[in-house]
């Protein structure tokens, strides 16, 4: 059997759009004489539809789009992603559902058994699970069809104690498989983080080994806000071999000879697994930042350049994004501001051929200062003078977003979110986060990946010690622990979920002790963060949901 | 029996805290002989805990919780919420538990059934759902003990095409009931809205009539960040007419003799419903303002005056909730700014016997004009210019609480959030949004009411047509259509989710798509503000999950 596997990249709720791509795929695996064309999950609505899915007529058009998909498969099946509704008096109003069309019309309709309700995932606040699952038979064959989560059964699971349980007890694949079929098929929504591309893999040779059988999975790519979907669509044989590949981070089709689909098919190119981590930790968040801009309708980007890390990692991956005509960097500098970091921002525009300005923030400030001296007195200066100089740096870049067009990109790095070291409604401005789920330590290592064949990022952005210079000589080590360290609590604490007990044990009590009041009190700062571009399994935003008015040690 | 409804008000995470307070209700009711005293759901941890449920030490304080707790009870029996570990192999690690303690020790465990995850709730997230339900024995008497949404299940529902569709299909109440009970008791966390009293009685009533049973309806109170708990506990007998009734928005603790349960008892006061709408959503914001600052450790409130209804009316509660005294606001005038908006200001000031600050943004705006002159040239002014001002406010504001230790109020209101008419990083600022979910006709009406005894809000701040005075001559009605009719579009598309082809059925086609495309362009902006406190069954935050980079009409 020919099939084609299209992955493509949706835009939520622009639905006629992606039913145009929908249809323009589907002719080209009819050209290609192809006997099904496979699309991932909700690509009629795009993934995650979030609460658009509460409307009576956003549900309408998303089946309005698959009736006019239906019209296009007289002389081949597709598969499809698109909610349903479900029709049982009981249960929620929709199923998270594949169509499966042939003949011009809907032929049945498969849903999802298995609903994520961890991390970004929240699938129960809108599906029903599916009690029941049928094979599609066609052109003697019979496929086991299953959606995303459907085939994570033995993989998705909670810790306690280090014990772990399986969240689910049902397993779609096992109620399949009574039905013997010859193929698997699973379409997915399974937004990025840098290490779940060897979950994925795992999971779908798990799959193959169980069952016997190979398997076709179907991505999405590009970025929908926070998420970004990374494709790297595939086919594997029964024996768990990767034996066709689509790429990662960019739309693909391919056509796939499966033969009789339970004979081997040798390895025909060796499978990429995207890189290594800084690699795609860095592809991802140049998708992230490409389509924040287009699928927002802006092309240009601001953003303050102070000299610093950050800042220059950020420009060079907006760079690559948009391209460096379409960056202005702003330099802001204040009588704190030293001579090499005014010297290392211009190095780094002439090396990404960017527009810039210079403003220096020293008027406004002086102008702030004097309004407030009748209020402020003798008071000693504090915190608030390097907030107010960090807010002017604010103002002046929104100004110059909201005079142009700009969309501001915030450059606030997740150890620094993590401890509320930086200023709302200063440094912590923007439209999208594009380090907030980037480690310093990792931010250095992107930096170094990001000059791998030549000097974009100048080498003294790199070397000089982190400060934010908001007084004199000032130094992020003054206040905070070595970032080698900071980053390793963090990670524990934050992506691991181990607590203050746990993470006693292997580190400072008194540090631990610092660290997490630093997190836990600076909530109400993340909470009014930019959307910030999800890399990693556990990121500051909708994924990570704490309590602002709380105590927890 | 002689029953002890014990309403409190708990700290999510403050664990100690809680416990304590549970302690000593139980040593109360021990004194005054009664058998048994009830808390309310997650007591022991507060409610909602959110992602702190992911941590093993949180779980584990929680059981230390209980623990403490059932050494009291050894005169007396108490019904305790908190976590429990699910000790099966597959599922969620936790159950939504209510602890029954007696005999000094946990002689059982009841868990919640039905999980509710819409608007504000994920407790899928977290829980698993009970399968089976045990009543309790006690004292010759059998309980059926419910947590929460276990009674709302032929009420909880969800719509599509004016058609409800029940969300469960199981009934705890109906295993239950198979057990003959004698008695029935729901513990909840319930958030307040201004319509959700109502919805509560008619279940508790439906529930009575359904099982001839009366029951114990114990609800905790206090506000946790942007959900208020009203607290309303009651005694329903069955016939379904209240025969007690716990106070409204604050802390309350009763005895009830239930005699034999089955014996109705004659209503002993008239029951409260919690005052009319606009009386409940002002003590609903009083309240939340209130324990916002207590939990956070703050006491002091500041925020910026500008003659406007909308400052005036958040000026208004804040004192009332923290005291005049403990309030600064900051009257900082523009050359946009009309005489007659610092009078009203003051005389506001006034009234609240509040602290006072006058600074002009004048040199802050012309410092920020003259610096970015060279990139401007000679564009004309525009929206750049008025957000400028803003911002400028902003700083100011700022800088006053970072010095002095202040919690900024937020003062926008939910039609101007919706659509678009503020200033992110300007008037968008702030630790709490008071006004987020009052829609602008709304806050008229909470101002009539605040002025229901004497004159606070200065009259001429409500008769005078809404400004931003961000240039000059500036009405909210040249941008935007008067609020009585913006208002109900915006209800209708927000709190009741009609899409654009229902509203076009009742609105102008050209106005609804205007306000849509604000609404929807817009959702970057609201991303990025505050907590707000919620009064209705569907407020901006966390309640309301839409797409950012999307496309929707």
């Amino acid at each position: 059997m020919k099939i084609a596997l299209a992955q493509l990249n949706y835009h939520i709720g622009n639905i006629d759009n992606n039913v145009s791509k929908i249809i323009s795929k589907i002719n080209e695996a009819k050209k290609q004489k192809a006997d099904l064309v496979v699309f991932s999950e909700l690509a009629v609505c795009g993934y995650p539809p979030h609460d658009f899915l509460e409307f009576d007529d956003f549900i309408d058009k998303c089946q309005e789009g698959i009736n006019i998909i239906a019209k296009e498969c007289d002389k081949i099946a597709a598969i499809v992603g698109s909610p349903s509704v479900n029709q049982n008096p009981n249960g929620k109003v929709l199923f998270n559902s594949a169509f499966f069309l042939s003949d011009s019309k809907i032929t049945s309709i498969h849903n999802k058994g298995l609903l994520p309700t961890y991390d970004v995932f929240d699938e129960y606040r809108y599906f029903e699970p599916a009690q029941s699952f049928e094979c599609i038979n066609y052109k003697d064959r019979k496929i086991a069809l299953t959606i995303c989560e459907d085939i994570w059964d033995d993989y998705a699971y909670h810790f306690y104690k280090n014990e772990y349980k399986k969240m689910y007890s049902c397993c779609p694949m096992a109620e399949l498989s009574k039905q013997s079929p010859d193929l698997m098929i699973n379409i997915s929504g399974s937004p990025f983080s840098y290490n779940h591309t060897e979950a994925r893999l795992k999971i779908l040779k798990r799959k193959t080994e169980q069952y016997n059988l190979p398997i076709i999975y179907v991505n999405q790519t590009g970025a929908n806000t926070d998420l970004i979907f990374d494709g790297g669509s595939l086919f594997m044989n029964s024996d768990g071999e990767i034996t066709e590949e689509l790429k990662y981070f960019e739309e693909d089709f391919k056509i796939i000879e499966t033969e009789t689909a339970k004979t081997k098919i040798s390895v025909q190119e060796h499978p990429k697994t995207g890189g290594n981590k800084i690699q795609r930790i860095h592809d991802a968040l140049v998708l992230g930042i490409k389509d924040y801009f287009k699928k927002s309708g802006f092309s240009k980007a601001i953003l303050g350049l102070s000299g610093g890390i950050d800042s220059a990692v950020t420009a060079a991956l907006a760079a690559e994004a948009l391209g460096g005509k379409n960056i202005k960097g702003v330099l802001l500098p204040s009588v704190y501001s030293s001579e090499h970091s005014v010297k290392d921002a211009m190095d780094l525009v002439k090396n990404l051929d960017c527009d810039h300005d210079i403003i220096s923030i020293g008027s406004a400030f002086d102008a702030f200062l004097k309004s407030l001296e009748p209020s402020f007195k003798d008071l000693p200066s504090n915190v608030t003078e390097e907030n107010i100089q960090a807010r002017a740096r604010g103002v002046l870049l929104m100004a110059l977003s909201n005079k142009f067009g700009y969309i501001l990109l915030n450059t606030s790095n997740k150890s620094e979110l993590a401890v509320g070291y930086g200023t709302l409604y200063g440094d912590m401005c923007g439209g999208l986060g594009v380090l907030g789920d980037v480690y310093k330590t990792e931010v250095f290592e992107l930096a170094r990946y990001i000059n791998r064949a030549k000097e974009i990022i100048p080498e003294n952005t790199i070397i000089k010690p982190p400060s934010a210079e908001l007084r004199p000589d000032q130094k992020d080590s003054d206040s905070l622990p070595d970032y080698e360290i900071l980053d390793k609590i963090l990670f524990e604490y934050i992506d691991n979920r181990q607590g203050p007990e746990e993470l006693k044990k292997s580190f400072d009590s008194s540090l631990v002790n610092k660290i997490m009041k630093l997190v836990n009190t600076n909530e109400y700062k993340r909470y009014q963060t930019p959307p910030i571009l999800r890399v990693s399994d556990k990121a500051f935003g909708p994924g990570r949901k704490m309590p602002i008015v709380a105590k927890y040690f």
